[in-house]
């Protein structure tokens, strides 16, 4: 091997609120080359997600924070350029946790080796991926939706939210998206057959959306808190399920919102209308699950039946700027960096 | 028959915040007959319960409203006086929703017959009834407590968590409890066998509950809310689950209290430790389950596995005070009014 060179973006500061571009640093260095039992990847494409925003903090939470001056973690899809491990050979397309960086050197035990034949290649950090198996699960084993029921989905247009709903819909669920702006808006009326979509910008927001389920709401896939739950709570029915697979709208937050408090308010509404609300990481959930997931989508996908919208930023040093956007909902479809041509 | 007699309590008064004796009133009037397919009963005891707090008002709940100027609802057991049903005859032992009164006429098909052996017949209306019903349910199908985990239970002297963290100790939980008072402490951990049981009016409560659970909360059975819950929220471990039986600190509250708003640090809460928060009323589980129920409690309260402590009040005129005093924690054991000997 020649001695190659590999860019990366690097952690420079934790966010204080919204993260900055100056939080983030563009590195240049010589790629590493593997060790018995490691394989070294070229990355092709980057998936940016919420979920960082909090490893970007050092707060407790579900997973270790981010280092200061180390690169970023995040999934990656790329070609092995060198493999000393028995199972992967040069060329081979492999779904890793290759970070923010255009060269990884990873454990061939922390590869999932890809089929050569994959339509897009980033799909496999999307709807075939971990995006697409957050929606199946949390809907499908936490919503439990029945046909005939209300579902609504929030961050309707991005990489969870427009699956939940295709997928609802395939259950005989009645479905409505909440969306940011008009466009999006379409996009999820139009292109993915939700039955609705309210503008979560709008001034009559809450009364819109009461509007559009006449019914309530059965199950309220949560993606984004804020505002949008607001909303949602006074329409959940008797019995309703509400899977919380994100809170976006808070992530950047540094204090908790004003008063009065709403936690026993919540409670209450809990109790009352004797709801599930149950939070859920899908990391906890990988194994034969996404085997079974795999066996539904797969088809779905290939026939056309769930489609899926990407929004592909070109280069690493674009990251940070996409990053910062994805928070503030700016991003259309599921946001990936593509990090070099295969 | 004669011309029978019977005492009642009406609602005089939609109480604002914590009921006062002037929110009763007590009437005495001609029983009445029954007519065809109705039962006349004569009420031995009578059930004082949280819920009839909620059912005071007229804010939108689960249950209707108690209408003001008659007998406030609730569940009783008694002896049938006269029949006009084949399926009961006169000195049938039976359970019904007669309410705050002497006498009461019924449908027969509301009616339930207990056994005429039952060794105590307000036991029907305490741990073989809702309230045992309640615990084992929440417990047991939303709790889901495993060997060697902590359940912790609110208000554990009482009705529903004496029975709740009997019959986790017997699966094999470690049983915290908490409860109102030295007395009643020493109640829970000598009488009921829990672990280990914390006063909620020690001023180190919070502390104190935290080093009663050194590896954490797996299962918390919500009986009360406000500040109970708020030392409980932070001990929760991943993956704990919290049925929400009552909230009982709120249930006079007119208002939410001051800020700040910790409704997204509850469902950040949800999220980042992947819990699931579920309401339920018990109304809605009767029927199979309730005999699922009866199969496991039964021999564990004849063979004294499950204790259970009834708080015995003489006289429906004194069921108001008891009401109001069960909702500052006063009563010791399951409250029941005892109104007229068998």
């Amino acid at each position: 091997m020649t001695a190659q060179q590999s860019r990366r973006i690097v952690l420079a500061s934790r966010p204080k609120g919204a993260p900055v571009s100056g939080d983030f640093r563009l590195e240049t260095g010589p790629a590493v080359e593997p060790d018995e039992g490691q394989v070294a990847i070229r990355n092709l494409y980057l998936s940016l997600d919420p979920y960082m925003r909090g490893r970007m903090s050092d707060a407790p939470s579900y997973a270790e924070p981010f280092q200061i001056g180390e690169a970023l973690g995040g999934a990656t899809v790329g070609r092995v350029e060198a493999s000393r491990d028995g199972n992967f050979k040069e060329g081979d397309l492999v779904l890793a946790f290759g970070g923010w960086q255009e060269r990884s050197v990873l454990p061939a035990s922390s590869l999932r080796k890809l089929p050569a034949d994959l339509t897009r290649p980033s799909y496999a950090l999307g709807v075939l991926g971990m995006p697409g198996f957050t929606a199946w699960h949390g809907l499908m084993k936490i919503g439990e939706p029945q046909a005939g029921e209300t579902v609504v989905v929030a961050a309707a247009s991005g990489a969870v939210g427009s699956v939940v709903g295709q997928v609802a819909k395939l259950k005989g669920a009645r479905v409505v998206g909440i969306a940011g702006g008009e466009e999006k808006c379409r996009f999820v009326t139009d292109e993915l057959g939700f039955d609705a979509c309210i503008d979560r910008r709008d001034p009559q927001f809450a009364e819109k959306l009461k509007a559009a389920v006449p019914d309530g709401i059965d199950v309220y896939f949560e993606n984004v808190g804020g505002a949008v739950f607001d909303a949602v709570l006074p329409l959940l029915n008797v019995h309703a399920r509400v899977p919380i697979c994100g809170l976006i709208a808070g992530y950047n937050s540094e204090r908790p919102p004003e008063g009065p408090d709403r936690m026993p308010l919540l409670m209450g509404t809990l109790l009352k209308k004797r709801i599930r609300m149950q939070g859920f990481i899908i990391g906890d959930h990988y194994g034969p699950e996404f085997s079974e997931f795999m066996a539904e989508m797969g088809p779905w996908v290939k026939e056309g039946r769930v489609r899926f919208r990407e929004d592909v930023v070109e280069g690493l040093e674009n990251a940070p700027k996409a990053f910062i956007g994805l928070l503030e909902g700016e991003n259309f479809g599921k946001l990936v960096v593509k990090l070099s041509d295969d």
